[in-house]
């Protein structure tokens, strides 16, 4: 039997799916970009960021982080024509409240000693500030071997209590 | 001055942000889930699955993959209380049209030798069958000692042809 959770998302889709009228959509991102921002829940990046459905990739990640998204990157560009990235973190983000070793200890608590051997030594890549994130985000995809200098590369914050975008750097 | 991409974010998000209401959502999702799904331009969670802002994480890679989503998806559980994972891969995607090899020769090709050793051993994580990685996905989750047994974990498909949301596993 579904779950109150899968229920909900075959209803909303049914419906979604009843007015659905972009089915022709090629497959690499029709304004050749990418961004790449927070998984965190009270973030709809085609709302707020304004990107219409085709338009760009979008990665998402525990505080849209730019190393967790490089694989994803690399084959935006290399496979799929991408020539632009757009870095988003946002105000109160979840990373900016613990350190990596906070996250062990409720590891070692909560999943005992195989989910504690499982996750030895990951790097949760929590963040003390946000705007150095964000700088040392995209001086890490600038510097990078594997994203060419012909990738303009910006990064930003989302302010999830006003609903605004700053770009940054 | 910004880019084309970077000035349509700012003036989108302008609007975005003068109707905004939302400020007052928490932090931890209000309906204790995670998607997992593809970066994929064609795809928007937040209408297509159901999604209202500040219900869930929404993580989005190169294929929906979940080994690439482990470290979110531990925060999510761990430091903010979600218990349910839909794992959602889609029909069309690009992951479905190269192999591992392709992808080295084409990022040796445009990347050199430096691009090439900075990625090298990087497995991009393509698939051949879709509903088959969609199992294994799920069957990775339900495995993975990262990911206690209490945690509903379902696996479905996403037509981009036809908007349809199918639950597989």
């Amino acid at each position: 039997m579904a779950s109150q959770i899968q229920a909900n998302a075959q209803k909303k889709n049914a419906e979604y799916a009843s007015n659905f009228k972009e089915g022709h959509l090629a497959l690499p991102p029709a304004k050749k970009y990418a961004v790449v921002t927070c998984m965190d829940a009270r973030i709809d990046p085609a709302a707020a960021y304004g990107i219409n459905l085709g338009d760009a990739h979008v990665i998402r990640n525990a505080g849209g982080n730019a190393r967790d998204a490089l694989r994803s990157l690399v084959i935006s560009e290399q496979l799929l024509g991408t020539n632009e990235i757009l870095l988003i973190k946002h105000t109160g983000c979840g990373m900016l409240t613990f350190k990596n070793e906070d996250a062990h200890s409720v590891v070692a608590k909560n999943l005992g000693a195989a989910g504690q051997q499982e996750l030895s030594g990951l790097d949760f890549q929590p963040f003390p500030d946000l705007d150095k994130a964000v700088e040392d985000d995209v001086k890490y995809l600038k510097a990078s071997k594997a994203i060419p200098d012909s990738i303009t590369v910006s990064g930003w914050v989302y302010d999830v209590e006003t609903g605004k975008l700053k770009l940054l750097v």
